[in-house]
This record gives C-alpha cells, structure tokens and sequence, in this order.
C-alpha cells in the first residue's frame, strides 16, 4: 500500500528547531563549563565549535525545506526569524569562547561566569518551551517560558552593565578592558538572540491561540 | 442601547503610536537637559529610565493588540516595524543615559551635547510628523518630516565622526576614548532608530498615497 | 501609435539593482587600491565616498519604483531586502576608508588588504551572480556564486580573528588597537553584507526554481 501526500508533514519542522534547541543546549552548557573550570581550554572551545557548526546544517536543513514547502505549520516569515535566531545564540556562544583564546585573556572573571549562567539559562527556556509549538492547547506554557527569557535578558544587561562599570574602575591594563568588553558583548548578544527566539515564539502563540 | 463592532476601529493603534512618539521626545529633553547642565544627574537619569520603560509598555500594548485585531490601519508588518523603530530610539536615549553613569565620566564633551540636541530634534520631527499618518489626505506631510529626519541623522554620522577623530587626537587617556566611543555609539544609534521609523512612515505613506 | 502598459515591467528594477551592483564593484576597487598603494589617499577616499552617494540614489530609485509598482518581477519583501543589502556594502566600504582618515592611521596592514581583497572578490561574485536573476533557467548559477560568497564570509571571519589576535599581541598602542579594531569591523560588515545579499538572491532562485 502506497501512501501519498501532496501537504508535506510539518512535523519535521517542530523536529528541527527541537534539534536546534538541544544543540543550544549543549553549546551553553560547553560555554558555563569553560568559563567555570577554565581547563582543557582548547578542547573545550573545540566542542564549542562542533555544536557551532552543527546549528549550521540544522538551520540550512531548516530553509532548505522551507523553500520547497508549500504548506508551513506557521508563518514563512516566523520560520525564518526562529530558524535565525536560534542559529544566532550558537553563533554567539561560540565567537565568546574565540574570542577568549585569540585575545589569550586569563582566567574568566565573575562577570564572564555569570553570563555563561544567564545564556544557559535562556538556552534551557527555549529547549522546554519550543515543544509545546506542536499542540494549540500547550501554546499558554510557551508564554511561561517567554516570559522568563525577557527576565534573564534583562539580568544579563545589568550584570554586564556593572561588570563595564568594574571593569573600568579596577583594571589599569586598557587592553584587558577592550578583551572583555568584546567577549561580554558577544555573551549579552547570546542573550540578546534568546530574547528573539522568545518573541517568534510569544507571536506564534499569540496569532494562534 | 448597544453598539458591535466586528471590525476593530484602528484609532487606537494611532493613539498608542502617538503616546510612543510623545515618549520619546520627553526623554529626548531628558538627554538634552542631562549634557546640557550636568547637574542631578543621578536624579535626571532616574527619569529617563521611567520613559525607556514606559516605552516598553507602550510597544507592548501595540504587539498584543496587533495580535488580536485582524483589520489593521495599515500592514502588519510596518505595525511592527513602527513600534520597535519607536521602541529603540528611547531603548538608546536610555543606554546612553546610562553608560554615562556605569562609566562615571565627567562633564559631557561638545560632541555629546551636539548629539543630544540632534536627538531631541529627530523625536520632535516624529512626533509631529506621526499625527498626519491618521488621514490620508495628510500623508504629504509625512515625507516633509522624513526628508528632515533623514538630514539630522546624515547631521549625527557627521558629529560623530569629527568627534571620534579628535577624541583620539586630544585625549591620551585612552579609557576615556572607549568610554566616550560607546556613549557616542548609543547616541548614533538612537538618531539611526529615528531614521528607520521615518522609513517606515515614507513607506506606508508611499504606499498609501 | 500609443502603447500603454497597465503593467510596469519588472526590467528596470534588474537594471537598477545590477547598477548597484556594479556600483559596489566599483567602490571595492576603490578601497582595495587604497589600501594597497596608500597613496593620494584624499583623492581616493573622495572617490569612494562618490560611489556611497550613487548607491544611496540608486536605492531610493529603487523604493521609489517599488512603492508606485503593483506586479514586482519577485516578492516586494525580497526587492527591499536585496536593495537594502546592496547598499549597505557601499555604507560600509565608505565607512571603513572613512575611518582611515578621520582616524589617521599609518599604512594599512597585511589583515587590511587581505580584508579589502576579499571584499572586492566578494563584490565581483554578487556582480555576475545578480544578472541571471533575469531568466529563471539561469537560476541554478546564482546558487554558484552564492556559495563562494559565503565562503568569503568565512574567509573575512577567519582573516578578522587572526588580525585581532596578532593586533593585542603585537601593538603595545592601544589607541591603535582600537582604530584598527573598528575599520577591521567595517570591512568585516561589508563582507556581512555581501552574505546577506547572497542570501536574498539564494531565497529567490529556490522559491521560483
């Protein structure tokens, strides 16, 4: 028995931006790991890399389908802005950790600790919230996990507004102070991407509930 | 006797764009009058934080509305685009604002006056201009304000750079250039936001006409 | 014999945008003979800045034309976006060489020229690519210089990393550090840019292929 279908299954969209979640996930977790240990640096930010790479193919599986769907379980325009900005946290994650080595910083200071914690934090919301886009009746919890990311995004802004503001009280050493600005900067855009994938989703909720 | 309405009437949209732009142009004058006088500046800082929130209020409103309504004054998306065109420009008054203080500079430079000032006269252009949006009969009125929006923020470009050049041609401190750089940065973007609503107001306006 | 067509044709918006095109080439020329020569360097930043100002009036010709046209050669959103991307190569060719002089730097380094040089290869791909926007069985083609448009991307990332590891190790200036830092970044952006308009070109040849 063949079975044909002329509407291609969306659910193997939910199954892509679930893949891109867990891969957030992991590469969060790789960068509080970094940061918290700060041993087997290299290999660490190797891994980091891995998982950069791989939300590179997830979110080219993601537009490649698209173009050739007709059907979409919601907006094109959404799934676009989602498969981006899930791909943008990765990015984020990952030129932090390179900028560590190619600027041979030295051991993180807290501010860099507490902003790995706030990133993998926000990856952690969008890995539980993002299912809940599969059924019309759970939409209400995505809400929930929204409204938690926009907290954390606008933790990680006071945490890097008062580590600048340390920065420049206690470090003498000027281009210690342009290092980690970069890298904060990268963090606080990790954070910043968390916030857009937030409002994809608070929209998406929102337009079909 | 009761009264339905089956299509929502869309002045409300205009109400809460207007209450934005009116937003706007309060902490524009907060910005100016902070580098103008330098004096309670904690106090004046405070106050511009209360507008960039009551600003995050408004744009919330318009987004939930939009969610809800399914005949809107204009495309959804140029909805969207205003708001958080709107939402920025007081989001970088309020960075600016603030970097000020994390940074613990002293008395503003000539630049960052300079800026302040074309700040203050991009939100009046939008604030006046925003109104002629409500009927089409106005919408000439709309480029005029555009065409001024525009210059003021080529203005900006201009005050930033001759400043960044004599930053680092006057001062040998180089954490002061960084400080001042970023300061500058938020100012810059705050006249590059005003420029991105003028855009979508040409375009609605264009497309409308 | 009066000819009249109720609908506009979609050819002058491929003319206009090959003429961005073109335009860009020409500004990449432009900052990779100033980098590699360094000499009459007014002359050929003014030059460069001729070449912005032709890509700003070719963008608004091309909003101008979208706004008052009803049937576009392909959807109104990707117009705006490849007319947007393009010009913004030229922003930030004209912005990098900006710096150079409002900065006064000395001779630009070997990451400067590897830089301008992958943003000229970079502008010679979106050159020939964008004319088989023209015929849909010429389509496959733009795939091709898609593809080499982001590995030049990578390319400008991997030169950008390596520049501003070499810079803090060997520049004990840390003024210079960051003037260099910040051209870096504009041709850093540019080559952004370069992908962005790759991107466009990519979503239009699939979603019609």
């Amino acid at each position: 028995l063949l079975k044909f279908s002329l509407i291609p299954r969306g659910d193997k969209f939910f199954d892509l931006f679930e893949a891109s979640a867990e891969n957030i996930l992991k590469a969060a977790e790789g960068l509080k790991d970094l940061t918290n240990t700060w041993d087997n640096v290299e290999e660490r930010i190797t891994i980091i890399k891995e998982f950069e790479h791989e939300g590179d193919i997830i979110t080219h599986q993601i537009m490649e389908r698209l173009h050739r769907t007709f059907i979409t379980p919601f907006d094109r325009e959404d799934i676009v802005l989602l498969a981006q900005g899930l791909d943008d946290v990765t990015d984020f994650i990952e030129e932090a950790a390179d900028a560590m080595v190619t600027y041979k910083v030295k051991r993180p200071d807290w501010a860099a600790i507490a902003l790995s914690d706030v990133i993998l934090r926000g990856a952690r919301e969008i890995q539980r919230g993002l299912p809940h886009l599969r059924k019309r009746s759970d939409f209400k919890h995505i809400l929930e996990h929204c409204v938690e990311i926009n907290r954390l995004e606008n933790e990680a802004d006071h945490v890097l507004r008062t580590a600048m503001g340390a920065l420049f009280t206690d470090t003498t050493d000027v281009a210690e102070i342009i290092k980690w600005r970069d890298i904060y900067a990268h963090m606080e855009s990790a954070t910043d991407s968390c916030e857009d994938v937030a409002d994809v989703l608070e929209g998406v909720a929102l337009k079909h509930a």
